[in-house]
């Protein structure tokens, strides 16, 4: 559940843009890997320290720089020096609780999201915070951990084909944005399929796992939600935004972006509708069990209840109970037992219990 | 279920604009169909190749072109070359997912909607994707299969009676619409049948059966809900749209459309209003049956139990158990399981439960 | 449950504006009544031909024109033509599913609404179609059915007394939709009433028949919120409204009745709340019984199984059974039984089950 | 549950301003209560005719008119006429059903609220109809009954201290709206007290009282939240409302009102979520009570139903039976049916049943 | 539940900005600290009169006084008078009741806030009313207790690192309300590890208490609530505000503020979210258990009330019993009692309640 939380972990009172890593420290190098690119030429280079990129803030080529790692404040806070960019904005990039959100800084645009994973193993979504820098000639990009969405994007760049190398940072900042979104719709899809495996217990013979995990799967939409919703408003934000960094070529694209960052926040909403369909539709199922257990016992006890106590009264030892000298009174005493039992099962058939 | 999920399928990543087609092909040809009329004549085509209808591009009069399939990529991408068509709309016609839109282009306007029918054999509302693009003289209509709600249509534009031959593109796009928007009226209508059936039986005596069709006909409502509920805007959008491809005259027209979307709408979520009665119904049901159960198995056994009992009693076999002796015995014991019996049933009666 | 679906039943695809009735068909001839006024006369005519009334439509008198029946569709086309009333509204007038709805169409507004009445008989809540357009001189009402709320109205102008036959026709307008929304109040007096009905017998003996009763008073409410919601804009939009027609000094009188209209649709808000309440304490009562069901026969059960068995125990006919043989043996076990017995009541008063 | 009610009582269709006193009569005479004060004098006199105010409308000095009692609509028309009242505002003021209301006629300013008091004998919400009339030198007060929450300003008032006298009309309407407002905080304190108690009958032992009494607090937060939530833009109306009836030295103190308003409003609504908990909680508590008593049955049963069928079998009557012979053989019994009680209660452990 | 009520307890009636401690009375002694400091230096005192700090109102060093301690009002209310603060602030200074505020007075700003402490020991939330009043070159802080969060604002100010020292009376209002809001991540985290402990609890063996323990959780995210969500409002409307006092480079600090405002909202949000999936997952497993409790008694009365049955037959004493006399017949009848008792079983595997 621990995700659920998301909360700041800042030491409380602490100086406003204190760069502190909340995340789970990871034992790893970070990994600095730069693009830079215009039309004509492209050159791919894998930094052994940040301030290899610093010369490339100025020039007219579109530069990328893409952190993996947060854990080194070190790092993150040299680049911010070196860019300009406010503490408040490198205390919201190491802080990996912290919500999607746009700020358009002046001189350049911040934006945080997440990417999410559905893991199938353990059906949970994983979630990675992502925040992406946009400046006149550049692209800053910082991931929580190696691996990403991003490799068709590199792909796309290296080859040169498209649009991507003929248009500014903002194209390249929409590119990696729309990259994660894309991502949304498959993790939406494994959930999908989870759901639907989970639908088919219930048609089934659903048991206390199929609720845990219907119940699981409730929280994960949470999660999902957490990381949609707002992002709904980034990317509006994004689109109104007045700022010159965002070009009016990349606009269009920007608000296709936000109609499929709808699409997925609706998505999520239609799940946890079905979601609590499914739960009440468990809960019925139990209920309907219980009435069927309740029913047997029900038949069976009020059958042979009535019919042991007609056996226990010719069980008793009076010396004078005149049917027990009776000769046929054994078998008729056979034939009121089985027309009791006859009678009350007509009687069950009649309530349609049987 | 897998009709909730409407996700974009694009492989994630992959350059916006890239065209795939993400329903369920089908092994079928595509048609391709163009009427093109103004007030004086008519020309009904069955085309064989796309290109034919590239010369009525900038004739003045209606051309309307319409694509029943949208599996072959090819043809889409060359339409949308010669009509000028941004690459993000030719992406939005072939992802089936896609939710209802509109955007307008300038040069021409965007609208994706759903068409529904309600298939009374298994109880689904089945969704067809369905693309509108309104240029200066033409509509052209994307369809994800052959057979759809314009024939009604088509007669007018053939018969010359009424509006249609003397108005522009734009009313010949609101009165697409609008055949789509009737049609939810008809599913409306048939989805109500089914809920009225489902009344019947929830007051009859309803088993788990029912609540299982309840639950489908909520989930039908969902996807309902997710086609109509982005159509108002989509109308609104329309309506409050300063394109100059949208005369005043047809201006009345789509308010009226929009009135009915919201009516449509409207009856959408009274529906589910009332599917939650129902099942809420139900449930109450089960538990009064319940109920029902309990008392039949507690007045039984608890009217035999101590009979049996007392029973019991005299059939211990003690040499020393003075009432065995006795003459009377047998009918005082009688007598007292008698009078127990009544003081029960009266009991019973004074707590209502007989 | 027919009434919940108000759906527009034209036929789909048809020409907007094909007039076609939708009601139920009622084997009764339309009545046309007429009543023209002004501070100085009135004239009250029962026409035999619609077109009697034509002449009127530019003199300054104010004429109200009253059609009972939506039927006869050439009268009402007829009607429409001599005032120039556009063809989608009177498709809206004919529609009887249509919902509460008001247009400005410049030279005359539109307003539809919904007369309910609340049959104490049926407890179902019955809607009639009522259609009104305001023109310069002029107000056209369109009823289902004959009978109406409208009688005080009309006696206010036969006599002449008080504002009405001062005031224009808007002021007519006016006091038609406030003599509906004041029959509002009249239906949810009258429901109100059933519902404190069921308050009692809740608080009493409920039944399956109360439960019912319950959900079927939701329904009704239901319906009274799809007529008085969308009220809610009408009236606002025709007090907002720019249009000439409505003089400022029935601005005053709209504004009022808007105020009503919130009041009845937050007094529908209620009674939803106020039933889902009772359907709440509903199961909880049923829930509460079950539990007192199974409170008997847990302590009937309870004390009177282990006795049985003990009784069990000496009835066994075995050979070496020292016990049987001993004097007191069999008032030793009735102590044991009576000891066990009070036992267990001890022990059930300390659980608070008796 | 009448009071959930409120509705209009006017004849349907009755001319608009019509008085007519809709509340239950109360046999007593109209209480008219004058004071006229300005910063120097005052003057406090119980009117036995109503036209002894007239005079004092245009004089400079503050005058309050009270009235108690609305049943006598002449007083009330009378004083309509001399102080220039709209009809309508009329109505609303003998209408006790009318919700709270902010109106602005220009020359004067028209409030409809509610006082509340919480009896804590029969544990309803007593709601008592309040208008105030705010004109350039007076105020009017009409209230349902004797006795009100105003003493305490009249004191304020007759002291001469602190700001009251000094300040205009204006002010004295904000404080006899502030003196309603901050009695509601009281009847809110009561009615926690009374939630308080059922909370603690919950914690203990709660039984089918506890739940009516839950639901009948239920209810009566829906009649503070139909008082209290309209009177937010009832106040709200007042601060925003550019009449210079209210001069800007007291707007401070309006917008400090709609802060307490706002704050009840909270307080109900918070009530509200705590009374949806408790319902939850005393259904979960009913439902594990029965939990309780099922496994109590259960366990009773399920020991002694095998014992009692392991004694049946002993207790049969065949000839050969060879163990009936057996010399240890009832010794045996015993511990057969001990091994298999003590196993079932292990059994129990294990399921952590007992 | 005391806490939920948070109502304003002045005397109804009393003149608005009466002055009335209204929290628990602390015996304690007020503390009055000062710290007075701009760029150059600071000056730190602990004040024995409030007077000490009149002279500072007017220099142009940032002080910062603090109140620990609301219930001596003649404090207040000379220090209100001293710096003009209006009767209506101190009125909500003192009311610990008072709702998050913002207020513009034009020379002053007041914010009104909640300091929250989750209780481990307890599990609950408990609040603290904290005051701000933004002057010129002046902060005052009101507090209800003793102890508060500000320790290490205040050693950032000692030390003269950082921002602080060169920043206005703003820039330390903002401090002290961050380091409010970060203290509410802490009380998060510390109710999200509570609420772990819980869901571990839920998943292995609940009880009553389980379900106590998450309905106390929900109310105190109520408190929570009530605390964080007008907060959004209060730092908004501070962003917001065009006042003097607010410098623009404070600006990016508090919209940074607002995100985290937000952030605690979205998270109480969730919380809610997740407590009551948690009261729905533990009904649905007490129902769970219910069912097995209800299968285990059904089994075991149904497998041996038939079986009891028989053995009761046998223990009749009728003289002419045919079967008593036959030779094997002791062992037919335990064959037919396992048969029996096998074919039950099979049964229930069928029904897989085995």
């Amino acid at each position: 559940m621990a995700k659920v939380r998301w909360v700041r972990a800042k030491k409380p009172g602490a100086a406003p843009g204190a760069l502190e890593f909340v995340g789970k420290q990871k034992m790893m190098t970070v990994r600095l890997r730069l693009i830079d690119y215009d039309e004509r030429g492209l050159n791919e280079v894998e930094m052994s320290d940040v301030s290899e990129c610093f010369p490339l803030k100025e020039t007219p080529t579109v530069s990328w720089i893409n952190i993996d790692g947060l854990h080194d404040t070190d790092i993150i806070a040299k680049l911010g020096d070196a860019f300009g960019l406010h503490p408040l904005l490198l205390e919201d990039i190491v802080n990996t609780g912290q919500r999607p959100k746009f700020e358009d800084f002046g001189d350049y645009i911040f934006v945080a999201m997440k990417m999410l994973t559905f893991d199938k193993e353990d059906g949970h979504v994983h979630s990675e915070h992502l925040s992406l820098v946009l400046g006149p000639h550049w692209v800053i990009s910082f991931q929580e951990r190696l691996g990403d969405f991003f490799e068709p994007v590199r792909n796309r760049i290296r080859s040169g084909k498209g649009r991507i190398r003929k248009m500014g940072p903002d194209y390249l900042l929409y590119c990696l944005m729309d990259a994660v979104v894309d991502n949304y719709f498959v993790t939406m899809e494994a959930m999908g399929e989870r759901m639907e495996a989970l639908d088919d217990e219930l048609m089934g013979d659903p048991g206390t796992e199929t609720l845990q995990a219907i119940h699981a799967m409730k929280r994960e939409t949470i999660i999902m939600r957490r990381a949609v919703w707002p992002l709904r408003e980034v990317v509006s934000g994004l689109d109104r935004s007045e700022s010159k960094l965002v070009r009016k070529a990349t606009s269009i694209f920007i608000r296709d972006l936000y109609d499929h960052t709808i699409q997925v926040a609706d998505t999520v909403d239609t799940y946890r509708d079905v979601i609590s369909g499914m739960m009440d539709l468990y809960l019925s199922v139990v209920s309907n069990r219980m009435n069927e257990v309740m029913k047997v016992l029900t038949i069976i006890a009020t059958i042979f209840i009535p019919l042991t106590f007609i056996a226990g009264i010719y069980g008793m030892n009076f010396q004078n109970m005149p049917e027990l000298g009776w000769h046929y009174a054994y078998y008729v005493v056979w034939m009121v037992i089985v027309a009791v039992g006859v009678a009350m099962i007509i009687y069950f058939r009649r309530l349609k219990w049987l």
